[in-house]
């Protein structure tokens, strides 16, 4: 299974004609779309909300990721093997939070280059290419050589920011909610939230957090939208307070 | 044949994640996406809705319904078969219309629960599952037992509102056209609309209903947006005058 | 593999109950959307747009184009064969620029209705079948006519105007870049722009024009929209200087 992650949004021909190279190179396979409006040209906020978005899908899947401010640069490509999973895209960070969390992980600098790479859309001429031979099982020696793993950033264990604010204004973070008691409570500028088990235990319109169904602390209203109610915004800072 | 029928709107994991559920149950079975943008938290529209839509599918085709405000309460979950099909979703009156104009219909409530369960989505954890194991061929009988239908509501046979905008503008209304006659008028607030056959008959601008691909009255506006022009809203009231 | 290219944006029935039809008609083969935010009610822009979108896709796919503010009139519908690929759509001149530059070009009439043609969805009852028809195998022969290519528009043999803005504000032109200079500038209002390789070429907020990576001459602003910076419009009007 080959799944597609971008910052592409839903509109033009960019995922489309992606697909149309995936189909050529790994006819058969499926290809589903994860999503498409990953946080723009912020590969530090999908490092913290791709990794929990991937459970739903089978181990061995084939993860192609585009979140590419730098396309057209010399930053490099990589395909990154995390657990059984591969996961192929630019070598911009989006990979760090996947692969430290993994057990085993192997990294790859993507070497092949097709013969017309444009310089503005290596997801279509250089990463679905590569993403379609691993997903029909070709060996990344083909097209990439080993790498050591890029030295550990700077970036913390959890994300306690806004990453990703959804269709109807949901606003995840990318901070774990593994271990939260019941009591803990949120805090995005001058809002203090407490936690509610799920949207339908809240009034209407009245504004808590919850661990999402992603394991992510996300904040929320409902019926209603916490990103018009509480003005929040992506990147925004959040803090968490373990009562 | 799977399809999906959602409010999620195209942003976010949702849809794909739902996807990645259905590739692993039952693989190799299409999946279509019938629409995303269902009336958001509103089970009636859809209810008069989804009937409409469904024709251009096989008859043996299985729904995968999420129009589900009241996740995570104790509201039930079921499987309806409808003159051949299947509709799978939450218990809140989405599949009263179709049930209701059915032949033939037999009622299933779903036992089964995932071994884990998140609060806030399960059309990934319990419906998506459910869909696809009845789209693979599985009989109800492994996950659902038989309910007996329940009590006919109050809700009209037909809905005089607006139920969906679309992308355009057009205002679909909950009303099918099948038996008015060609001089009879739809009002909604201060405008009386007349009849006519398609949107190039209508002068560029001029709002007008016709009766629409799905078989139900609908107000446009020839290269406009009634929805723009007419200041229309979904649950707006219109009046059918068989002039 | 069948392609489909619309104006029907992506909220509503209507891509799904299109994939539905052909999904009944040729099981089994794979369908790809391409685009579904064409310019609307626009076949001039599509007819300089989708030439630059096909090369990704295998020579011998179905392309199902739906631009069509004359649906319910009595504009025609045709099959259009042009260097081994296929095309099927409304007679309205969106195959015009497609069809002037192949090497091989047949026309056919399309003679067949469906026993049920909707007034105002031709793309779901017309093209879709026949689109589905031609993808699974079928000669055209069973459902079209051969015609005469029709005599050529006056329209230009490349358009310098604003032919679509993407999701995030970059300008497709109709004009393509091939020959262009790298000191050739292209001008919109007032706005005079020097060329740049690609994006992380330009500082951030700048704007410039590019080949982009269908062979457009594009405006982009890195990391911002030219859309908003330059208040572009579909349609305008853009000088190019071969400096």
């Amino acid at each position: 299974m080959l799944i597609l992650y971008t910052d592409f949004g839903y509109k033009g021909p960019y995922v489309g004609q992606m697909k149309g190279v995936i189909q050529q190179v790994a006819p058969g396979v499926p290809v589903l779309d994860l999503m498409h409006d990953a946080p723009a040209w912020d590969p530090k906020a999908s490092a913290y909300l791709l990794p929990a978005l991937l459970a739903p899908f089978p181990p061995a899947s084939v993860f192609l990721v585009v979140v590419d401010p730098g396309v057209g640069s010399d930053r490099e490509a990589v395909a990154v093997q995390a657990d059984g999973r591969w996961l192929v895209g630019p070598h911009n960070g989006v990979f760090e939070v996947i692969a430290r969390r993994a057990v085993t992980v192997h990294w790859w600098r993507i070497t092949w280059r097709p013969d017309r790479l444009s310089a503005s859309f290596h997801g279509r001429d250089l990463f679905a290419p590569v993403a379609a031979r691993l997903a029909r099982g070709d060996g990344a020696g083909g097209f990439a050589e080993p790498m050591p793993a890029p030295a550990v950033s700077g970036w913390p264990e959890d994300l306690a920011q806004v990453v990703y604010l959804d269709g109807f204004g949901n606003a995840m973070t990318g901070f774990r909610a593994r271990g939260l008691s019941s009591t803990a409570t949120v805090s995005v500028g001058s809002h203090v939230l407490r936690r509610a088990r799920t949207f339908s235990e809240v009034p209407g319109g009245e504004a808590f957090w919850y661990a999402n169904a992603h394991g992510l602390v996300e904040i929320a209203v409902n019926q209603g939208s916490a990103e018009a109610s509480l003005g929040l915004r992506p990147g925004d800072a959040v803090t968490i307070q373990h009562a």
